[in-house]
């Protein structure tokens, strides 16, 4: 059985979250017979069977804890990691930005330790289908492990190969690269996503989105953003409200963009310079043949002599 | 049928995107017969049918538009509306933190235009069920009518009612409230809303904030967590990268915590206190009671004399 | 001789900064005879006499440190503490729209440990004059100690005085209040303050910051500013240029007002209302008055029957 | 007479700002005998002399203005440009990060329309220099008059110069480039400013960061730093405290560093590194370098065989 939200006490194979003091958290599946050992007392997982979620349950040695059900971002800052993961504020944003959702089919590379990988598996829903690239097996097979961990890697084909060869799909609704030179790949991403499809991408420095704008004007995409989310906390506190001290002030750039078909021949040139499938560059080489375009013209019609 | 984003080609019955010339985009639902009407020329739908998505067509009078599937941001974006709507930046961040995925039962007051209620029923799929409630018909009306046009009213229950008179349901697993005093319902929430569930809204002033952080404490609720959601966007241009001139300052704040069940008796202070279950002002009180009760205590085993 | 940044070469009786290793910086005055000691060797004051700002020096020891002229937000960091300082960020700011310049007197309480002093009496000059007050004498005595280090004391009167008893100064062109309950003062300050002069604050939380704006109002200070600097630093790394990872969120708000004399009878309440000498329920009041007075208006013209 | 914040009435040759509806300023130099003409009437300047600051005037007409000494924001916002001009809240950095006080003297290139110009002016006041660069006549002839205007233009020289072709000046303590290519300038630029001065420049997009960047590493700068300054606004409502909505996200970068005379034969490399005057990619073979050196000295010790 897979992570959800629902019921209102907890059931055997559900995953579970203790949080104690110190803000020290414990998330795992519940099994009858196994224990959980912590610093300050063992909790065992037979007693916490019936109990309501929200409550409070103690170890043997009088340690509290609350029983909760771990949030999807608590889920993903949990996964144990090799790899630097995605932060749920920018995971969030690309569900939202590549519609992704119940019934869908994503592709995603690399891997990784799995933590977009989660998430996407858990959007999709039981009828949709992660498609995860990755070419270090090691990677992988913790990826593989920590989906198991939460009941969603049956949600997930995982493929251990090299994008650089491409992939094997075609016509995909949505990829989403997360390597550091996804602007390497863009022949690869092109040939597998269909036109009008979503492409994201995460990069932490200007040097590699500079690189991988380029690439995309390459490659016909278009309805380009770029941008950066941020979070900024607040201390809880009703009679002093403020900001916290101090906050997260970076972890990526994050790029969206469609692959069109441009038909050059017929097009407004307005329109492709506002779908961002022609650069400020090329927009004033065209300004300047506009203007020689209008004198010719006014020069046609009399108006400059 | 409603919004998705899969399919190489149009079919009749998709949601179609037209991006034209100065971003002007139209968003319409396919119907054979009918026909788009713009400044600068029509598009027979019946045109449209077997094209494949990404290229781009051309009005009767040569005008040239993208045709595109809409996103979701887009779509929440073009609601027709008569309210404020949530932007995508902090409905992204309600989904992820609330956990809202498919299958899943959410409630949901007030209506409003349905920008939020668009975005829950897209996430929680065909098995999932949005409770949306609103007490002004007109919004209400309105918002059928906006989720009816994108194929997903028959995942949301509309209700006709003030919440202040209470929720129907009991138990449910997640519930967020977008009214301007949310601080006001909190009894009929922590009636509504299973303990361990997920409780959210969102406010645009401090004030509101500290209402509802005050009211928060006083039905049990923890895990509280305010935070801003900003989205910083770049000018896509690799050799002039830089972000834009101006940016969306501030929507709102967004409130999230989870009713819990409080055992005040056996419960480890500090665990309450880190759970935000205490607030600074009680904390002090206690740091003070703590005091004494070690001075007690080093006067009984003979520290201080 | 006072803190300043000219000259090309040591000089006895300047200030000098010495940067080592792991960011370790030591900034003292200059005197032949003295020697500093560090965890990484000696270095005699009198070898560093005559050699060029911004070379290399090294100690006893070998270990090398580069030779500067301390920058104003080093000394303003570097100010030995007994009480929270403020930032350069905002101290920069603060010198900025209040127009704090050469020859000029400004008032400032508390003092602290003479951050704010520090900067105040640099901008002012030996023509200028700083006015600071403090009521804890501990904290006076080390803010005098930190500005005769940097050789700016004499620009400063200090006072040892409670501001809740008034200031002894009238017709003021500036004054600032570091103080958590700066809206407790606004009658003294009002009297001190000269019509139409610079008044700032800042700010940790929202409640006391709504607290000023109320007695702002009362008042009768207009022009009324409240904004938040953010300093957001990037890796100094050309190939992979970006943020870096975390950041200060927040020191304060700050806020700003002008005392002025208000003709109620005369003034035209537009101009009142934009001046921010009327709040938005007093406006909202004045437009149910507006609007009464249109349709009496249009009565008497006869539009309305 | 120059701008200042002093004195408690209106002085002929004040510099004198009227504020009135609409958030309409008017900033002009009081002079007897001069009328300011306004589409809500017409005010004697002989009419103000002897005022108060801070009160309410009227027009012929009877509309009303607040009477205010000018803010150093306001003189530079106001400053009739040509040229897109420098925000306070970037200027503010400036002078707090270069140390620009009273008597200093400062380099600055190009001249623009002066609106940093003015802010230099104004803190290095009576005693101090500012020398402006500037090879376009037309921008020179406008910042003079500018600077005429406010009473400041006699601490300023003005030289109409490319500087490419250099400075004149050496050993300068602080220099500033407000020009699209300031990383062309570097040689020019160590030639004029002295060892361990302030270097500082503004620059809008990423590609001229990273192009100055390594200029700077060129010609031995050092303590690098790169920023930006966001300021954010609040609505100044007590009852509806919110920041505003929208808010400028980007005017420039800021880059400071100071040249260092390096001595890579004895520096501590970890010194340099830290200093910036090694990039992370010399860091990384360093570091190679290093683990070789360890590698070498071990088999020498025979730790490894």
């Amino acid at each position: 059985m897979s992570w959800n939200i629902s019921g209102i006490t907890v059931q055997e194979g559900d995953l579970v979250q203790l949080v104690g003091v110190s803000f020290k958290s414990y998330i795992f599946k519940l099994e009858t017979g196994k224990e959980l050992h912590t610093h300050r007392g063992v909790v065992k997982h037979s007693d916490l069977i019936g109990l309501a979620w929200g409550t409070q349950v103690f170890s043997h040695m009088g340690s509290s804890f609350f029983l909760l059900q771990p949030s999807l971002p608590d889920l993903i800052k949990n996964t144990p990691r090799a790899t630097q993961i995605l932060y749920p504020k920018d995971i969030a944003q690309i569900l939202m930005t590549m519609g992704i959702g119940p019934g869908q089919t994503v592709l995603e590379a690399g891997t990784g330790s799995g933590g977009l990988t989660t998430a996407l598996a858990f959007a999709v829903g039981s009828e949709g289908k992660v498609i995860s690239y990755e070419y270090r097996e090691e990677h992988q097979l913790k990826a593989i492990k920590n989906l198991e961990r939460i009941g969603l890697s049956d949600r997930v084909e995982f493929k251990l190969k090299d994008i650089g060869q491409g992939f094997d799909e075609t016509g995909v609704d949505a990829l989403f690269l997360d390597v550091a030179n996804s602007f390497d790949y863009m022949a690869q991403v092109r040939q597998a996503l269909k036109p009008g499809g979503y492409f994201g991408s995460i990069l932490p420095t200007t040097n590699q989105v500079t690189n991988l704008l380029v690439a995309l004007r390459q490659y016909e995409f278009a309805f380009i953003d770029v941008f950066e989310i941020s979070q900024r906390y607040y201390k809880p506190e009703p009679s002093r409200f403020r900001p916290t001290d101090r906050m997260i002030a970076h972890t990526g750039f994050l790029i969206f963009a469609r692959p069109i078909t441009i038909d050059r021949e017929h097009a407004d040139r307005k329109l492709l310079r506002e779908a961002g499938a022609i650069t400020v560059v090329e927009e004033e080489e065209l300004k300047v043949l506009e203007r020689e375009q209008a004198q010719q013209q006014d020069m046609e019609t009399g108006k400059i002599e």
